[in-house]
């Protein structure tokens, strides 16, 4: 693990150990508290020494044990920080089926507030930067350990629940060329283009040229080293840079899995990129992370995972992006159940890779991936969060398609 | 003709007359006027005495007439209103393909304004009534002479562009009850139901019962005796209620063509409808005419056609009824395309039934009605106004389509 991945998920204290002092009245009426927060949660709650509250409604379904007291009042001060931080640190812990727990408190959780929580993260070049850095390289032999052979860090879609995760991220990619309508010779832009399966597929499937953009400099070795090894490098060209960054004509615009890092403030920028780039009869596709009511990301998924990131509304990637421009927005569709199943896949991955993961990584990396895997999938599984395809093309062109794909 | 829809179409005088006095250098000025508020239209601008300009930019597709001075004046004070009050009184005239005529405008006019134009119609329930009588009680036979035999007054859909306007009726009316899943012995309640084909088809095709809901006396009075003819009674009811007056519990919400008559500060209403209406496993269907920016009706079409009528973008629709009650987007199709063509079916059949028409009308209504199916049908091949099918469900709903449907 490189030096500024370890301090990013450095902790005051690991610890596993049991305290031997018995909790007070006043720990007891804190974990009430707790409870009271999850009311409607199926949960356990249990103390380091025993102490247990069990559920108002129902049989459990799995225990969360708070391990010291300092973790206890950590939970009262910042609930939605502090259970991250203490279950990467060890100083709680789980027992039952990690996704059902968590899925538990997302469903018990005060629905998202009526009164919209704007999440202001302002990603200019610098911290859009770092925060690609923090999470995407990582390296590519962590991702290699659990995600399918393409490298597709992204929402698969399944033509049937039973596909394996190698179809089903093959299947995605088509179904996003389908729904562009891809046509030989055609020129496309990629807006954050991750290992770079999407823009290969484009060119070897649908002849089309790419120009595919990221700041990840891991990923981008990785996929020029791919395009040269498939003799794709004259159709695909991988560009370190910005989305801000992209200029030329295209015919096509697609940003897969990106948006979500955006940031609302930078997205009229974004708008103002795709106007430049697509010609009169251009079309484009956004596929990203969202959510049915406005909310901010979970503050420790912010802080340990994906600094800067915000999953929007529907709305505001169509008042922010499309409506300046008068795209016209062609077609939607919401992948939220697709998502948990490829969750479901990578987690199932990562746990298999667990011990060669234990020899690369240090033990709250580790549970913080975890959590993160295993919270994603139940924030899809409960609805908290979407998963958005967006097809859009120029207000007033005709060239777009007289009936729609389906997977 | 009733009296009062003899009122609404009242003009101050219907003149084909040409003025024998010629136009002065001041008419002439007051006509490059208007030609600059529409600069790229390849039209040519004419006065009575023959006067005229040709277009700045290639070969006239047609031409438009002033016919007496009064009416090039009203054209300077409010463009929008009186070019259709004064085609409908023959006070102007178009020659060339309508169509493609009003097409050119709308292409030519400025682009809606970046600043939203916010139309604040409060259509309460007793301007509800009026506006809906005002173009709906214009007599069931009025209507049988050019829609199709199912009297469909929305949106087709064509499998392919040669489909006949039967077929693709039809087609519509099966893609909606297949994107809604609909099973045997569901409920469902529609919100605006016509002359009642949708709830007849969806009781007749999938065997769920229906309570429609319409304010529209002479429409609820036909579907009736339908659904008794048909046998259909004892599945369909039809209510003669405003969409605020939904009561029970139902799985299906559907509403078709309804929302462009409900005006946004009625949304939040039509949202709590919806969420007082459907199960915890319910979805619902919106299909509606919109816009990509917002914008207002144009004023004549709102004086003379849909009093209290304002085509939503998306977002507004997002924002105002779904997003309150967390409610989340499944599946947006926009078929823009295939209103052109179902406007052009309705246009046809119109014209063909010209001398009927012209013996149960007066002419100014007819040139009123004229107009507004050829612009309707211009605004949707310009891309001024869009078709929107928007399918939702509950956000915490699992009982949602693992795949989408396709037409």
């Amino acid at each position: 693990m490189k030096p500024e991945h370890s301090r990013a998920f450095s902790v005051a204290s690991f610890s596993d150990r049991e305290p031997t002092i018995s909790s007070t009245a006043l720990d007891r009426w804190a974990l009430g508290r707790i409870q009271a927060f999850v009311p409607k949660a199926r949960l356990r709650l249990a103390l380091w020494d025993g102490f247990s509250l069990v559920p108002r409604t129902g049989p459990a379904v799995g225990t969360i044990t708070v391990k010291n007291r300092r973790t206890l009042w950590s939970w009262i001060r910042d609930p939605e920080l502090n259970f991250g931080e203490s279950y990467m640190s060890g100083s709680a812990e789980v027992h039952g089926d990690l996704v059902s727990v968590l899925a538990e408190v997302y469903r018990a959780l005060p629905r998202a507030a009526h009164t919209p929580a704007w999440w202001r993260a302002v990603n200019d070049l610098r911290t859009s930067k770092k925060n690609v850095h923090h999470h995407y390289d990582l390296g590519n032999e962590f991702y290699r350990l659990w995600l399918d052979q393409d490298m597709v860090y992204t929402c698969a879609y399944f033509p049937t629940p039973e596909a394996s995760l190698e179809a089903a991220q093959s299947a995605k990619m088509d179904l996003v060329c389908r729904k562009l309508r891809l046509k030989a010779g055609e020129r496309v832009v990629e807006a954050g283009c991750g290992w770079g399966s999407l823009a290969l597929f484009m060119a070897r499937r649908y002849g089309v040229t790419v120009r595919a953009f990221n700041i990840s400099s891991e990923q981008l070795a990785y996929a020029r080293d791919r395009a040269r090894r498939e003799g794709l490098d004259h159709l695909v060209e991988f560009v370190e840079d910005d989305y801000r960054g992209i200029r030329g004509d295209y015919d096509v615009f697609v940003s897969v899995g990106m948006l979500e890092h955006v940031g609302l403030p930078s997205y009229a920028a974004l708008g103002e990129v795709i106007h430049r780039a697509i010609s009169p009869e251009g079309r484009g596709l956004l596929h990203f992370i969202g959510r049915n009511q406005p909310s901010s990301l979970n503050a420790w998924i912010r802080k340990r995972i994906f600094p800067g990131a915000y999953p929007p509304v529907l709305r505001e990637v169509f008042e922010r992006v499309l409506e300046p421009h008068s795209f016209s927005v062609l077609d939607v569709e919401n992948l939220r159940l697709h998502y948990a199943k490829t969750l479901e896949h990578w987690r199932t991955r990562f746990e298999a890779a667990s011990e060669t993961l234990s020899a690369m990584f240090d033990a709250a990396f580790l549970r913080a991936w975890r959590l993160y895997l295993a919270g994603s999938e139940a924030s899809f599984i409960t609805g908290s969060m979407q998963l958005f395809q967006v097809v859009f093309a120029r207000g007033d062109s005709n060239a777009i398609p007289w009936t729609r794909v389906s997977g």
